[in-house]
């Protein structure tokens, strides 16, 4: 059944937002009839709809009764990334919505090169929308609450779980990875905190221990910081499977 | 100090190829009497050199005794890549070579939506170009060994490791990819098949699993075949450190 994203699920008659629209009218050409399943991916609920009307721009349809989206994360994982320049927070999101992710906030960072400053707020809708086309495309009824940019402590601190386990990655720390995704119990939280390309700060570093953070490495290996969020989630959401 | 791909070690004085002269001399300005470090990343050993003169194009130095790679992957981990259309084996033999893969075979399928016919042998030479690159900007002296395209069913032959565990990936399958993932002795071999975009045929996955191969899915989310590729290959290296 095709899965369609809206802000908003209304039982009973509705009009699909333009974008949505277009999206099942134009790309998929639904018709009179067909079923099709809404999804609000903020609030993970989702409806059957059926298509009772399309004219040349919106689709109306007749909602049904809506749930809990039934498939969604299974655990709460935060992504802390320092931004830098380029589409890299864009690939970043899209792999975190399909690894699993359920929170990802921005951090500026002193090498990240980018200060967003007025930009940020249309950096991170459009971000928004790549997320919410990830989760249609891998078939996830929920997506990552998108925050930031904030600056690398107040995005810390803002991700912290006092029961969960917080891990900051660098790659000069010696203590690694691995045993500490072992060590993480049934349901337990879980923040990974990554820094831009070009690295953390010895201060930044201190900053994330004197929060709890445990500060680990992947291995001897540097990997770029978009590897490194597949990597790590990837790792997270395989082995707790 | 500056890592320098070569395509052979020559201990005494040499003189750099082109494309190696290039990148020492023109990116990296170079001056006599500079160290560097060369590596041979398909035989992986590496030497110190001494830069002793720089003309125009060309760099030459005296190399002292090669070594085996410092850094290296430490497991024998083959991924069997379906190849679709676009970049998307580039990125993947990129991410392969950060996270640690040592053999990388492309491999025909039925859905996978290009034949590379006579064209296979230049694509497969670029990239062993991006395989090299990447080996040098993660710091690894070795790199994969990149082969292939070849029909599916002859890579899965190829990949294959009596002693080893060999994996292949659906989004059908019901046995999950952590257990196996967790099975894993020290030191022993892995060899993961994944699709192209648009998955495998039933028959396809049959094959695999008459060569020996688990059929494993890595859960409920429909992955990209590039982030299918970075999330398994995370997964391994991460939790074998």
């Amino acid at each position: 059944m095709l899965r369609v994203p809206v802000s908003e699920l209304v039982t009973g008659e509705m009009t699909l937002d333009e974008e949505a629209s277009r999206y099942a009218a134009r790309v998929h050409r639904v018709r009179v009839g067909d079923e099709l399943l809404l999804f609000d991916p903020v609030r993970a609920r989702e409806a059957v709809a059926t298509v009772l009307a399309v004219d040349r721009s919106k689709v109306h349809c007749r909602v049904g009764e809506p749930r809990a989206a039934a498939i969604r994360a299974r655990r709460a994982v935060t992504l802390v990334q320092g931004i830098g320049k380029g589409d890299k927070l864009d690939a970043i999101v899209r792999d975190a919505t399909e690894l699993g992710a359920t929170r990802v906030i921005a951090a500026e960072t002193a090498r990240g090169v980018v200060k967003l400053g007025a930009r940020g707020e249309e950096r991170m809708r459009r971000v928004r929308r790549i997320a919410v086309e990830a989760a249609r495309q891998c078939g996830r009824g929920d997506v990552p609450e998108l925050s930031g940019p904030l600056p690398w402590e107040e995005a810390l601190h803002r991700a912290t779980d006092p029961i969960g386990l917080s891990l900051c990655l660098w790659e000069r720390a010696t203590e690694p990875f691995g045993p500490k995704l072992r060590s993480l119990a049934v349901g337990q939280s879980l923040t990974v905190a990554v820094g831009a390309e070009g690295g953390l700060t010895e201060g930044e570093v201190d900053a994330a221990r004197a929060l709890g953070y445990a500060v680990v490495s992947l291995g001897p290996f540097i990997l770029r910081t978009e590897t490194v969020a597949a990597a790590v989630l990837g790792a997270v959401m395989l082995t707790s499977a």
